[in-house]
C-alpha cells in the first residue's frame, strides 16, 4: 500500500519560459453562474439584466458583464499558474473580445512569458504569463498578462530565470453589434441613467460611487463556483494551523470578487450606458479583503477619445479604485484595495437618445 | 477636477403627486434567480418546482411563486421610491395578473399618489405610490400601492403635500389556464397535500405552520440579486458609523425576504394546492428581522367564497402572520414580524381528485 | 375557532412494512440548482462543467454529478421518511441509472422494508426503506436502501416491528453513451487529469486529496434548495430551546452536503476521467459536521475489474472517506466524518488517449 499525495499546481521551479498550458476542465456559463455573479455586484447595465434591452441592441441575449468574463477565464488558470501563489501582483493589457452569452463554453490557455526569482526572499519569485480564453467557436473572449508571486516547492531547487523576447500577439478587440438607427433605441432609453453617455464625462472628474456592500462568508461559495482552487480562500484549517504565514491570518477573499464588485458599484454612474469594456491596461489589488469588509468604489475620468470605426460610441479612459475602511484607535481609516486602469465603450447621447 | 457624488434615489421633497417613474434596468428572470428565490423559502407548490405538474395544468413551464413576482417588481422600484426610505409602512391591494415564467423580462413603473410630511418629525414624511410590473408582452404581472416613510434630503426643503383624487385603474386579475377534465389531474394528485383543497378550509381556523428557518447573512446576497439597492441591507460600514440612527443598530433584513419566507413556510398547509395568489389586500412589516432570527408563520382562515367564473376553484381569504422569538431575561418572547391579508385561488377536491 | 398544528412527517409508529410512499412535489433540475450544487463541491469532471466535452462523449448536455442526483432523490423522501429522524444510519446499494440533465424532472417513491424499535431507548427505532427516483420518462436515475433512526411520536404507541421478506428488484444500472472511436476523444484529453485513467489505479493505494473546504452557514440555503425540510438543519430557535437534545447543540449540517463535498474533493485525483459512478455499496456519516468545519477527503483503491460489455471502461472499487479536524487541548485531532464504498466507471487510457 502506498499513501499518495498528488501535487496540485506548480511551484516556481516548475515553470519554463515558453511553456504553454492548456488548462483543464473548461466552463459552460449556466444561468446559475450568470445570475450569481451578475447579481452579486449590484451592476445596473441592462445588457446583463434585461433580455429585451440586450436584443434590441443586437446582442443574442443577456451579455455576461466584464467581471464575470474576467473571473471565468482567470479561474480556469489558477490550478496551473497560481494554486501555489502568495499574491497576485498585476493584471496587464486585459482586452475583451466577443461577448460571452449564457450557454457558452469557455476554455483557457496560458503561455509563460517570464520567471524571476526574488532577490530578497529565496522561497519565492514572480511568474509572468499571458492567459487567453476562447468560446466554443474558438473566438477570443478575453486575453491578458498577469504577474504573480509564486512559492518555491523546494528551497534549493534551481529556477530557470528568463524572459520571453516578445509577448505573443493575440487578436482580440471588443466586438459590439453594428449601430442601426432603425432599431428604436430611444424607446428603451429610460432603462439607463440619463447622465452616463459619452458626452457626460469630463477628464479630471472623480466620481465617488455612493453605494457600498459588505462581503460575507458567501465569498467561499462564489470562489468555488468559479473553480478557483486556491486554498487560501476556502481552507480554514490550513489558515488556523499557521496563521502567521497567511496575509491577515484569516481566509483572504479571492481578488476577483472585489474586482467584480468594484465594477458593479461603479456601474450606475459610469457604465450602464457602456456597450462593453475595451481594455484594462493595468490593475492590481493594493490591500487584502476579508469577510466583514464593506467595499466602496470611485472612478476618475482620465481622458476621452473617439472610436474611429464607431461614430455612435466613444472611449472613456478611467481609473477605477476600490476601498474599504479599517478601524484604528476609534477612527475609520480609508484603505485602497483595488486599482484598475479601465477603458469603456460608451454610447453617445447623439445617437441613442 | 471636480469630485462628484451623484445623488441616488429621491428624498421627500423630490416627489410630486402625479409623477410617473419608469424604473431603470428591468429584469429577466433567469433560472438562477428563479432557483434562488423559489428554493429559498421552502415553498412546496409543485407549480414552481415540478415542470411536469405545471405543464399538466396548462402552464407554459415552471411558474414563479408569488413571493418572487412581488420581490422582482418591488425591487425595481427601490432606487426611485425608497432608496432613501426609513421604513416601508404598508402594501395595499397587491393584485397578481398573468403568470411569470423563466425567461420573462419584467419592467416596472410607479405613479405618485400622495405626499404627506410628518407632523411630529420634520426630517421625514410618507410617500404613497402605485407600482405596476409588466412582462415583455406588456401584460401586467403585478400591481399594488404602497406607503413608505422617506427621509428629507434637506431639513428645510419645501414638501408639496398633496393626495391624488383617485387611484389610477390598472386592469389586473389572476390568470390561470382553463380547467380541462381530460387532462388527468388526478394522476398527479399525490404530488400535493391531501388536505389543502378548498373544501378543507374552515373560517376561523388558525393553522400554525410547523417549520421555521433561520435567516443567515445570505440575506445580503439575496437582496443584491433582486437589485434592491437600499443601503441599510448591505452597507455594514454605514451602520457602524452611526448605529443609533438605524433600527436595531445592525444591517436590517430587506422585508421582501421574510415576506417570501412566510409565504413558503405556509405553503404545505395552505397553498400547495392553490393555482395562484389573487390579492394581498393589506400587508405590513410589524417588526424588523436580523441575521440570526428564525422565522415562523401562521395562517388564519377568515372566509371562503366562490370564484364565479371558475367552478373548479374557490377563493380562500386568509391572514398570514410571521413571527420570531426574542430572548429577554432568559425567556423567549414571541414577536410578530409580518402581517398579510391574503386571498388564494385554491383547487376544489371535487374537480381535481 | 380551532388552532391547528398539522403533523409533518411520520414517527416510528406510523410506518408499516410494505407501505409505499409516492413523495410529494417532485423537482425539476434548473440551471440554478445545477450550478449551486455542481460548483459547491469543487468537482472537476468536465462532464458536469463543460458542455462541449459532455456532448463529445455523446451525452445530451451537461451531466448532473452523482452528488446532485443523490441529493435530489434523497431530499424528496425526507418529509415522509426522516423529517422526524434523529440520525441517518446507513446508505445501502445505491445504484445510478440514466444520466440526469438540466431540465429533467425527478419524482421519488419509497417502500418500507423494515421497522425495528430500539431495545435500549424506548423513544426511537430504525426504519429501513428502499427509495427510487425516476425522471419524466419514468426511467430510474437512482435507487438505494437506507436505514434511519426515527423518533417515536408517542412514547407508548405500538410499533409494528417487521422485516420484508425480500428487497423489491429495481432495474437500475449506469447508462453511458456507446464508445465511438470516430468521436475524437483525444482532442479533448487535455481537459482532464493525465493520471486518473483506469490503468493508473493500483489496489491498496490511498490517495490523500490535497484540498479542503470550509462549510459556512451557506449550508442552510443549500439544504432548503434541496427541499430537505428536516428542522435540525435550519431551525435555530428549535436548537436553542433545548440544545442538549440535539447532536452538538447547534444546527447540524445536512449529511448530503459533506457527501457531495467529499465526492468533489476526490474528483481531480480519482473521478475526473470517470463517465459515472456505478454503485455505493455502503455509506454512512460517522461524525456530525457543523458550520466552520473544514472538510477533507481521501480515497482508498480497493480493487479493479473489467466491465464486460464495455472494453473502453473499467470499474474501480474504492472507499471514499471524509474527515475534519477538531481542536482539543491545543492540538488538532483528525475525525472521520464520512465513509462510502464507491465504484466508478473509469475511462481506459488505451481507448481515450
Amino acid at each position: 500500500m502506498a499513501v499518495i499525495q498528488k501535487k496540485k499546481g506548480n511551484f516556481l521551479e516548475d515553470f519554463r519560459v515558453g511553456q504553454v498550458f492548456r488548462h483543464k476542465v473548461g466552463k459552460t456559463v449556466t444561468e446559475g453562474l450568470f445570475n450569481a455573479f451578475t447579481e452579486y455586484d449590484m451592476t445596473t447595465n441592462p445588457l446583463s439584466k434585461n433580455r429585451r434591452y440586450a436584443e434590441r441592441y443586437g446582442f443574442r441575449g443577456l451579455v455576461a458583464p466584464p467581471g464575470l468574463v474576467m473571473n471565468v477565464v482567470f479561474s480556469q488558470s489558477v490550478e496551473d499558474i497560481s494554486e501555489n501563489a502568495r499574491a497576485n501582483l498585476e493584471y496587464i493589457n486585459m482586452r475583451f473580445g466577443v461577448p460571452v452569452y449564457i450557454g457558452d463554453t469557455i476554455e483557457v490557455t496560458s503561455t509563460v512569458l517570464g520567471i524571476k526569482p526574488s532577490t530578497r526572499d529565496p522561497d519565492r519569485g514572480v511568474v509572468h504569463v499571458q492567459t487567453t480564453g476562447r468560446n466554443q467557436h474558438d473566438e477570443v473572449v478575453l486575453t491578458y498578462e498577469r504577474k504573480v508571486q509564486v512559492w518555491k516547492g523546494t528551497l534549493d531547487a534551481a529556477v530557470q530565470e528568463a524572459t520571453a523576447q516578445s509577448v505573443p500577439a493575440v487578436a482580440c478587440e471588443l466586438r459590439v453589434p453594428a449601430y442601426d438607427a432603425g432599431r428604436g433605441y430611444r424607446e428603451l432609453a429610460h432603462l439607463t441613467s440619463a447622465d452616463t453617455y459619452f458626452e457626460d464625462f469630463n477628464a479630471g472628474d472623480v466620481i465617488e460611487h455612493s453605494r457600498g456592500r459588505v462581503i460575507t462568508t458567501e465569498h467561499v461559495a462564489l470562489t468555488a463556483m468559479l473553480d478557483n482552487t486556491s486554498q487560501v480562500h476556502c481552507n480554514q484549517f490550513l489558515i488556523d494551523q499557521n496563521p502567521e504565514k497567511f496575509i491577515g491570518g484569516q481566509l483572504i477573499v479571492y481578488g476577483g470578487i472585489p474586482f467584480n464588485l468594484c465594477l458593479g458599484l461603479s456601474c450606475p454612474d459610469v457604465s450602464d450606458n457602456a456597450l462593453g469594456d475595451v481594455v484594462y491596461t493595468s490593475g492590481r489589488h493594493t490591500a487584502p479583503v476579508f469577510a466583514g469588509d464593506t467595499v466602496f468604489a470611485a472612478t476618475e475620468i482620465r481622458a476621452k477619445r473617439d472610436w474611429p470605426e464607431r461614430a455612435d460610441l466613444g472611449i472613456v479612459c478611467t481609473v477605477l479604485r476600490g476601498h474599504k475602511f479599517v478601524r484604528k484607535d476609534g477612527t475609520a481609516e480609508k484603505v485602497e484595495i483595488f486599482y484598475l486602469e479601465r477603458e469603456l465603450a460608451a454610447k453617445r447621447r447623439s445617437h441613442y437618445c
